[in-house]
């Protein structure tokens, strides 16, 4: 049976529009506001999945697109689903694909049926439809399934949103159908680029439907950040209160933080894997990238308020000398402290929420995470 | 103080030639007999330095050469020794950049006084004498000290070995000069190439000296396998029994079964760290190489036997895609498996020792390992 929309996702404190909220998959609890690590293709790169745990994560973004192109989502179904193809215990939400037909247009087109790719792997012809990626996550076995959607690029006409987002609407009626009586949840994608007329219409028309939470789509795409947070102040508060609202994509740190202010609960964002593997941990005091020739001879941990097993371990120097020799390591002690600093700041914002001093911690962290690396 | 050659190393159980030790570094006591993973750059690649610790290693190879282009002695001296710098609570050995000689041979010329090299990394010019190599590991604060030696290619005339044979003594007496009352630990070099009479000339100039232990170098430079195991064989009954013997740069599992038939205690090699990240695996019952097809539906661990985190964790299917993607997890995964392998290896090689039932271990494993994957 699928639980109701009240047991699967409970708010437990407010501060102004700010949320504390307990999300019950079928895998885990999650405290949210919730950052998502993102493991596209069954794995956050550099990362173990027992070591994800341990960082206190407990829902990780995978790609159902990169999936059904490799390995295929039949083969990890006869593996006993995703979740046990990739040594998870905590719980897994997919993507869809449909940000791919915006990632990978040249190889795209798009009709009311839905999306037809070439596959960047092989150059094999591959056709999303709202049912075939409803499928494919059922077979995956994932807690919570995205509805396919059609993400469209910035800048883009009035015209153009709009038809994407009546598309996106249609489609999200089909996914519905397709799900029957899965228990896994369901979320929608909200639309409209940053036309207010567009996302309050898509909004209306996806929040009429029963699923089970609701994304803001179309975001971080290349608009200018002010009107990425107004888009998403707006739509928030289009939103049903007692539901998780998932803004895709987004962000940094500051980010994040404005968001959480805003009332979002779920977040993803290559982010703090990608920028490790390119030599840049996220601190509380800035950003340190240790291609710096400043680190070279630097004894300290990349964040000395930092209690990760990287900043336990390694000095600036010795991770520097390990990104400069191109080892392995660097990636991997990078990422567990972007992903530590993540996790901690999440829980730091629960903290705040629950204690009513969200705005006044937001502020002064976020002075903090400009002011760069003082001491230096 | 310098412990003496006793206190340093103890045999602890003899079968025939092979033999049980014990031996007592300044960081750590290592039980042999011992593989060292090889960890040049000051990273064991795809490795973290507590789960080394935690596979059950208490030793470590990293490389002088290496690490005096980068980072520096001196910067790894200021920054608390080579131990801390790497995040390394076990014992560390150091190869002396003697075998850097032949592999970078294009960019090296050797005269009496030392080796002239091209930097690899920057075409820098670089000089390494005897002197400034022990001056080197000095400063890095390792446990175990490598001397200078020249290591002559595969093949090489008898005139040409000869040559490096007493120059490698030469320099092992200015290794010892310049060692002075450092309680470093310090290896000469064996080398002679193929030649019976060079190996136990060069043999007798070094064990006539007062070294810590005795390593074997000039060997798996390209000789046919069994013209490495009978020179391996006949230096290891010149070397005093009762100090460390190191087989330099081997090998294959079964090599290793081979040469602790011999007496050997220690040994190193890149096969199981870089085999790893090529795909392939050591197991109880042959290579596994994830690259093949058929292991892309296969649900079993990659040894059935091992305990590893990567044996609990992933099956052979999700290794191969994690390879495939070209995710990092996969090196991480199989590296962490296949030195898990090689801990495990001589940890029975060990006990079948002290049980007096080291030659029909040693075959039974043979057969085991050059029999394949049976049931596939």
């Amino acid at each position: 049976m699928e639980p109701s929309g009240k047991e699967m996702f409970a708010v437990v404190a407010r501060d102004g529009p700010a949320r504390c909220g307990r999300l019950t998959t079928r895998h885990s609890i999650v405290d949210t506001p919730a950052f998502l690590p993102v493991g596209s293709k069954a794995s956050v790169k550099a990362m173990a999945p027992d070591e994800l745990w341990a960082l206190g994560y407990r829902l990780l973004l995978a790609n159902a697109y990169h999936l059904t192109l490799r390995p295929g989502e039949e083969l990890v179904r006869k593996l006993g689903g995703l979740h046990r193809f990739m040594g998870w215990r905590g719980a897994l939400l997919t993507d869809s694909g449909g940000y791919q037909t915006l990632s990978l247009s040249k190889l795209a087109s798009v009709d009311e049926n839905g999306v037809r790719l070439r596959s960047h792997i092989d150059g094999r012809k591959v056709e999303m439809t709202p049912e075939s990626v409803i499928s494919g996550q059922r077979a995956l076995g994932v807690d919570i399934m995205m509805v396919l959607d059609e993400c469209p690029p910035y800048p883009a006409s009035v015209d153009r949103v709009a038809r994407s987002v009546d598309l996106t609407a249609r489609w999200a009626e089909r996914s519905l159908q397709a799900k029957r009586q899965s228990d896994q949840l369901m979320f929608a994608i909200v639309q409209g680029g940053v036309y207010p007329e567009l996302r309050k219409r898509s909004a209306a028309q996806l929040t009429a439907l029963p699923f089970d939470g609701f994304a803001v789509g179309g975001l971080s795409v290349g608009e200018p950040k002010p009107q990425m947070l107004e888009t998403a102040a707006l739509v928030s508060e289009l939103l049903p209160a007692g539901q998780p609202r998932y803004l895709m994509g987004v962000g940094t740190p500051q980010d994040l933080l404005a968001a959480i202010a805003l009332g979002y609960d779920l977040f993803d964002c290559v982010l703090p894997t990608r920028n490790a593997r390119n030599g840049s941990a996220f601190t509380s005091s800035g950003v340190v990238s240790v291609k710096q020739a400043r680190y070279a001879r630097d004894p300290m941990p990349l964040d000395e308020s930092c209690a990760c097993r990287t900043c336990r371990t390694f000095s600036r120097a010795y991770l520097r000398h390990l990104y400069l020799s191109g080892e392995i390591l660097a990636a991997r002690a990078l990422t567990e402290h972007n992903l530590s600093f993540y996790c901690t700041l999440m829980s730091q914002a629960r903290i705040a929420i629950a204690s009513g001093t969200y705005e006044i911690f937001r502020r002064t962290l976020a002075e903090r995470l400009v002011e760069g690396v003082k001491e230096h």
